[in-house]
């Protein structure tokens, strides 16, 4: 059963995915990766958007390391880490959020994830090409980001009297993620201490009633109900977080644990699926009142990608028939209303209907990331239960 | 003809929209406003955000300033101006984007709005209550506003290299309504002065060939269509200009640029409006490129609301037929998307289509100003033709 999904999704990757980006998001002029493509391909801003430089180069030099160790893939991820090392990092050694295409910084953000994807790309650029230089940085940028979460006010948004202290999980996961993958290459004990505290902050970030995880939790337990914030649930996002606990449990074996992505895996998709429209939704208030997002009701490609990829693996991992069941639906969802059978690559953004509501291919938030990703992992997830 | 639509409004601004925010906005125990407000009024977010509490001093001040002197409209403009001198700025003067509901910091925006309603809000309740600090305090604001546009690393957003240098609509038009406020107060010449920079100022926004004002324009002059920022057309914000235009026109009377005003409320409507689906898009690319903007397709309230209050200023400025024909049209889409008979007020979000897509009253960027605002003008437009 699977195998077929395996099959489709290995030709996707290879045929129409993958060549979208290379053929149309390498700038062999100033180094770096257009992102903002139209549906053909066309780019319609040159800027340079550092979170999908930092994805494209790790995702380049994933294919190199896992799929297949293709000279243009690393020389496509050469193409980005090159110009990234050059521009992306200020006096202070913080890092940009966008760039003018030739490099020139153009604006600054003041959230550590331009940095996370930096240090993405470095370490797995490290791994592909042996590069000392970008371990070494991808290790002193791990370090720095750590404190730029702490300490927000170095990334000049200091906490504010009237905030709530609470545990926000896109911090979690990123730190947890980048943590996993240093623990699997340093014995330095402090990565894997990172992961261990990564899987209980996350397992605190889990509502048991509804089998979900939520976006934030107060710090000391306190309910936040009251605000917008503590009843915002993601549910791509709380799909992701499930797969993510699940690799990261491969360093720390838990039983409990695996249940609890599990069911939040479950959960997540019971609530998060329209049920009237089809496809997940990107946000819902959990006491049901509107959303301070207007992008609330509409369907994005990001949440289906990454529920493809966490179905596959509960499925591979269980061998129950649910999630095959659930794998079906989220996949004919994708296909009917993402994938480009014309031009390659996936649509990113459809309002609740299922009604294409813009027609671009990349732009500054989604890059070479979420689908190809999503495809390996899943193809990869299938081969290892097929290989006794 | 336009006495109906004067009925109407008056109508719904008096029996619909002032009660709703009367009733559900007011803080009576820490002071200021809430504005997320559900459909019915119940409020989602206790959280004070300071464009909404500026604009709602400015709305209620207003109101008791031109539309009736009631006590209760002066009492709720009272409860804001307090709340705000008390908590909205830093020890630099810097104005937050938001308090917590009693008043403590929550959140600073890298950019001058909150400053702006901030300040059009005490000067209109200096008019009202004649409160000299107010007035004072609104002086020494507008100056502050003009630097931190001039400098926004004062706001903490440095001009970068990678930025092009361009003229900001938005920037333009808030300083230039503010001044002409102030113009008319004060002899100071300064005023007037920053008014007439402020025509000069827009004019350079408007695109001949389209008949439309466009969002950036470049300082020098050069084309800057290869950027989404160059080609971004905010139909709304374009016929709200229009108006503002021929608002600031009445201190330096001028044929040529009336006429610029009209064709651009003509062209931005024309190119604006969804012959599909009705209603005015919220954002468009002018070389037909997708936008970076998800929300570019939805139908808002606020493009409605200003193009409602715009036709009939041009209506009866001009006594063209045209005009009425347009306001026809909006209205119609308008009362039927978003006014909400049951609970009163309007719907702010639907998707491209029509359909609701959230279903709140208020939030962090809608509170009691676009409805009421366009619904005084309007009346108090009809009735200067009626007036002989």
């Amino acid at each position: 059963m699977l195998e077929t999904y395996a099959e489709r999704y290995q030709r996707d990757l290879v045929e129409r995915v993958i060549p979208f980006w290379l053929q149309h998001s390498l700038d062999r002029v100033h180094g770096g990766y257009f992102t903002c493509l139209a549906r053909d391909g066309r780019v319609y801003d040159p800027r340079k958007y550092v979170w999908l430089q930092g994805r494209a180069v790790w995702m380049f030099s994933r294919l190199y390391n896992e799929l297949e160790p293709r000279q243009e893939f690393l020389d496509a991820a050469t193409l980005g880490v090159e110009f990234l090392r050059r521009h992306a990092r200020d006096a202070q050694g913080r890092v940009y959020f966008s760039l003018s295409q030739d490099g020139t910084p153009h604006a600054f953000q003041r959230k550590p994830y331009a940095a996370v994807f930096y240090q993405m790309g470095l370490f797995e650029y490290a791994r592909a090409s042996g590069d000392q230089g970008c371990l070494d940085e991808s290790v002193d940028v791990f370090w720095r980001i750590v404190e730029w979460i702490r300490h927000p006010e170095l990334l000049d948004r200091p906490l504010l009297a009237g905030q709530t202290p609470m545990s926000n999980l896109a911090n979690l996961l990123v730190v947890g993620m980048m943590a996993f993958d240093l623990a699997q290459h340093f014995a330095d004990p402090r990565y894997r201490e990172v992961v261990r505290e990564t899987i209980a902050g996350v397992a605190r970030h889990y509502d048991a009633e509804r089998r979900i995880f939520r976006e934030h939790v107060a710090l000391d337990g306190r309910d936040l109900m009251a605000l917008p914030e503590g009843r915002l649930f993601n549910p791509g996002h709380s799909i992701e977080t499930a797969w993510i606990m699940l690799h990261l449990l491969t360093l720390f074996p838990n039983a409990a644990h695996t249940r609890l992505a599990l069911d939040a895996l479950a959960g997540s998709l019971e609530l998060g699926w329209d049920e009237q429209f089809g496809g997940i939704l990107y946000f819902i208030d959990l006491a049901g009142y509107p959303t301070l997002q207007l992008e609330a009701t509409m369907k994005l490609w990001w949440p289906h990608a990454e529920a493809i990829y966490a179905l596959v693996l509960a499925a591979t991992l269980t061998g129950e028939q649910r999630w095959v069941d659930w794998l079906e639906r989220v996949d004919a969802y994708a296909y009917a209303h993402f994938v480009d059978p014309q031009y390659g690559e996936w649509f990113g953004y459809c309002n609740r209907q299922g009604d294409l509501a813009l027609s671009s291919k990349g732009g500054n938030y989604k890059g070479f990331f979420h689908v190809p990703r999503a495809l390996l992992f899943s193809l990869q997830a299938i081969e290892r239960v097929n290989t006794p």
